[in-house]
C-alpha cells in the first residue's frame, strides 16, 4: 500500500488556505499550522482600523473554514523552526514530520532599519494592528477635546500616513471622510472637520503600481476629499510628536506607517540566501532548487524566470493552489509545470465614491470605480453573515456617513487599571 | 441673570446616561466623564465573551448617543480626585469645577481579599473583560486539540464557573451549547462536545435573586443542556490550573469569575464611610446627607429607608432620572421627592430556548420566557444597526448554531511578536 503523503501548509492566508482548499479531495493528510485562529480578510483591515467594520466581520476561524475538509487538521501555534533534512517542523515544541511543506507565512512591516519607529508610527498587517490603529485614531479626537491648549490641540488633530500605496490611500481617504463627515457635531471644543489629514510619499506618485493616468486621478480624488498630498521627499525621523521630511518638521501626534513590507523571518530560516526585503527565491515551479518538496507562495516568494507577481490576494491564491498542484504531480511522478500569473486587474479605493480600476485596456476611476470595488470586496469575503454584516454597516456609512465600530478597545495594550 | 449651573455627570453606564439625557431641555450645561468612549449594553456582555456578537454590536460611543444634546460635553478621562468641599473634580490633571455632581461609576469584581485569583479565574464587567475571556474559552479548545496529553486535555477541555448569578447562568449555558453544537466537526483530534462545564455556587440555589420555584426550573434546564451544576459550597482556593472546592480540587483550565461585585473605588472618596461592599449610603432623595449637591446612583448606591435596590440595568436608569429631577428641584429652591423603585420585572437567560421571568405574579420559563428576553434586549439595544446586526446575529446563530465573532484577539494582552 502506497504511503499517504503528509502535506503542512504554514500560514492562513489567501496563499496557505488556496493550498488547503486544493489539496481537498486527494489522498494526502492536510496540516495547516497559523499563530491566530482566523482566516482575515486584509483588504479590508484599513476598515476595521478606521472603526467602519468591526473585527469579527472581516475574519472567520480557520477551523470552521475548513470543517467539512475530512484530509485537513488545524493547528493554531507558532512555528519554531523547519528540520529541512529531517523534514520535520516544531510546532511549539512538537515535532510534526511532512512529505512536503508550503511557506505561506507573508510579510510584515518594515521600517528600513528603524525598527524604533514602529512604536510611534504603527502598520496594518494583522487584526490586532488594526485595533491598535483605530483606538488611537479615536483617541487623537478625545485628547484634542480634553485639553485647553491649542498647539497641543492642533498636534493631536493632525494625522500624517507614511506611504502612498494602496494601504495608505485608503486610510488617507477614509480619515478625511470621519473628520469632515462622522464626527459632525460630536465635539463641543473642537472643529473635526479642522483635521488636517496629510499623505506622505517618497516616490513621484500615489499609488505607484498603477498606471500614471490613474495615479494622477487617485492624487485628485485624494485632494478632493480634503487630503493633502506631499511626493519626493523620503520621512526622515519619526518620533512621539511627528515626523521630519525634506528637512522639515511636521508636528503630528497620529502617524500611520503604510510605507513598506519586508517578508516573514520564517523565509530566511529555509537554507536559502533570502533577498533584501527577505523573500525567498524559488523555482519557476515555486519550490526550492535543492529541496523540491519544499514550496514558498504568496508574498514570501520570488518566483524565477516569472514576470514579476504583485503582493496582492489574487496572486497570492494562485500560487497556492499551483502550489498544491504541483505536490499531486510531484507525488505522482509527473513533470511540473511553471507558474504563470493571470492578472485579473488591480483596484485601489480612496474613500466615498472614489476609486481607481485597472484592467489592461479598461481603466476606471471615480464612482464607476468605487462600485466595482465595493462589489469585488463583498463577494470576496468568506462567509454569508459577514457579507450581510458589511452590506449593512456599509448602507449605513453611505447614507449616515456613520462608523459602526467606534470603540476604543486597548488590543495588544494592557489595560489601565 | 441668574448663574447656569454645572453638572457634572461621571460616568456612562445606565445611571449616567439617564441622567444626562432627562437634563436635556434644561437650562444647565453637563459634563459627562468616563474612561472608556463608549456605553455598554452590559446585558449582552456573555455574548461578547462567548463569541456571538462583536464588541461594536453592543457599544455605542457616548459622543453619538448626546450629539444633538446642545448643553451635554463628553470628556474621556479617569476621575483623579474629588474636591467635595471646592467643588471641583480632577478628570486627568485638569480641574474641573460644579454645582451639581452625579456619581454613576458601577460596580467590578471582587474577589473577597483573594484578589490574587484575579488573574486565574477573570470577571466580565468591560468589553475588554469580555475579549480577553473570549481569547481564553477559544484558545482552551485550540489548547486542547494541539497536546497529545490526555490528562492535559481534559483540563483544557473543563470550563469552570464560579457564582450562578445570571452572568454565571448565561456564560455556563452558553458555554455548554458551543461545546455540544457550535463546535462539531471542526476539531481532529478532541471531542468538544466531550467538554464539561461545571457551575458552582457557594448558596443553596440557581439565580438567587429569583423565587424557589424559578430558580429549581433554572437548574433543570442548565443540567438539561449539560451544565454540572454544584450548590452549597464555596471556592476556597483558585490557581492557574483549577480550584479547591468543598475540600475537593477541580482541574480546569478555564476558570471564569462571576461570584462577587464591589463597588467602584471612587465611593470610598466621597467622604462618607461606605458599606462592607464599598457601596455609598445616600438618603431617601439619592444624594448625601452633608452634601445635597451630591448624587450617587447605579450600583455604587446605597438609598436610605428605600427597599432594597436590585443592581439592574432598569433600576440603574430610574436612579439616574430621579437625580436628575432632583438636581432641577434644588435648583428651584423646590422640595426634593424621595426615589422609589419601580420594579418592572427580572429575566435571566440560560442558553438556547431557555430563559426564566419574574413579572411578580406571572413568572416564566424556558421558551416563553427566551422569546420575552430576546425582544426586551433587543429593543433596549442603543442604535438602529445595533439591532439589526444583532437580530442577524442571533437569527444565525439559532438556525446553524454559527457564532458570529470566533476570533481570539489579545485585548489587554500584549502580543506575542
Amino acid at each position: 500500500m502506497q504511503h499517504r503523503p503528509r502535506v503542512i501548509v504554514v500560514g492562513g492566508g489567501f496563499g496557505g488556505l488556496a493550498a488547503v482548499h486544493t489539496l481537498r479531495s486527494t489522498a494526502v493528510d492536510v496540516l495547516l499550522v497559523d499563530r491566530v485562529n482566523h482566516h482575515t480578510f486584509q483588504p479590508l483591515l484599513y476598515q476595521v482600523a478606521t472603526a467602519g467594520l468591526a473585527a469579527p466581520s472581516i475574519a472567520a476561524p480557520l477551523r470552521h473554514i475548513l470543517r467539512m475538509q475530512r484530509n485537513a487538521t488545524v493547528i493554531l501555534g507558532e512555528v519554531r523552526c523547519i528540520d529541512i533534512k529531517g523534514r520535520t517542523i516544531d510546532i511549539d515544541g512538537v515535532s510534526h514530520p511532512y512529505d512536503y511543506l508550503v511557506v505561506a507565512t507573508g510579510s510584515t512591516h518594515a521600517y528600513f532599519g528603524h525598527e524604533a519607529w514602529a512604536r510611534y508610527a504603527p502598520g496594518l498587517k494583522t487584526l490586532e494592528d488594526a485595533l491598535r490603529i483605530r483606538a488611537r485614531i479615536l483617541t487623537a479626537f478625545e485628547r484634542a477635546e480634553a485639553t485647553d491648549d491649542p498647539i497641543e490641540q492642533a498636534e493631536w488633530l493632525t494625522f500624517l500616513i507614511v506611504g502612498a500605496g494602496a494601504t495608505g490611500v485608503e486610510l488617507a481617504g477614509t480619515l478625511a471622510e470621519i473628520s469632515r463627515h462622522t464626527l459632525k457635531r460630536e465635539f463641543r471644543r473642537i472643529d473635526p472637520a479642522a483635521a488636517r489629514v496629510l499623505l506622505v510619499e517618497a516616490g513621484a506618485h500615489v499609488l505607484p503600481a498603477f498606471p500614471p493616468s490613474l495615479s494622477a486621478k487617485a492624487r485628485h480624488q485624494l485632494e478632493r476629499l480634503g487630503v493633502l498630498v506631499r511626493t519626493g521627499h523620503p520621512v526622515t525621523d519619526v518620533d512621539e510628536r511627528g515626523v521630519s521630511i525634506g528637512g522639515q518638521r511636521i508636528a503630528a501626534r497620529t502617524v500611520l506607517w503604510a510605507a513598506g513590507v519586508a517578508a516573514s523571518p520564517l523565509g530566511a530560516t529555509l537554507g536559502v540566501p533570502v533577498d533584501r526585503a527577505g523573500r525567498v527565491p524559488v523555482t519557476a515551479c515555486l519550490n526550492l532548487a535543492g529541496h523540491p518538496e519544499i514550496f514558498v507562495v504568496g508574498d514570501l516568494a520570488v518566483p524565477r524566470d516569472v514576470a514579476a507577481v504583485p503582493a496582492i490576494a489574487p496572486a497570492a491564491k494562485q500560487m497556492g493552489r499551483h502550489a498544491a498542484r504541483a505536490i499531486m504531480a510531484l507525488h505522482a511522478g509527473r513533470e511540473l509545470a511553471p507558474f504563470r500569473y493571470r492578472a485579473r486587474g488591480s483596484l485601489a479605493t480612496i474613500g466615498r465614491m472614489a476609486a481607481v480600476a485597472d484592467f489592461g485596456r479598461i481603466r476606471l476611476s471615480g464612482l464607476l470605480a468605487w462600485w466595482v470595488w465595493l462589489t469585488a470586496h463583498v463577494y470576496f469575503l468568506i462567509g454569508f453573515r459577514n457579507r450581510l454584516v458589511v452590506l449593512i454597516d456599509w448602507a449605513e456609512a453611505y447614507w449616515s456617513y456613520r462608523r459602526g465600530a467606534r470603540i476604543i478597545i486597548a488590543a495588544g495594550e494592557s489595560p489601565k487599571r
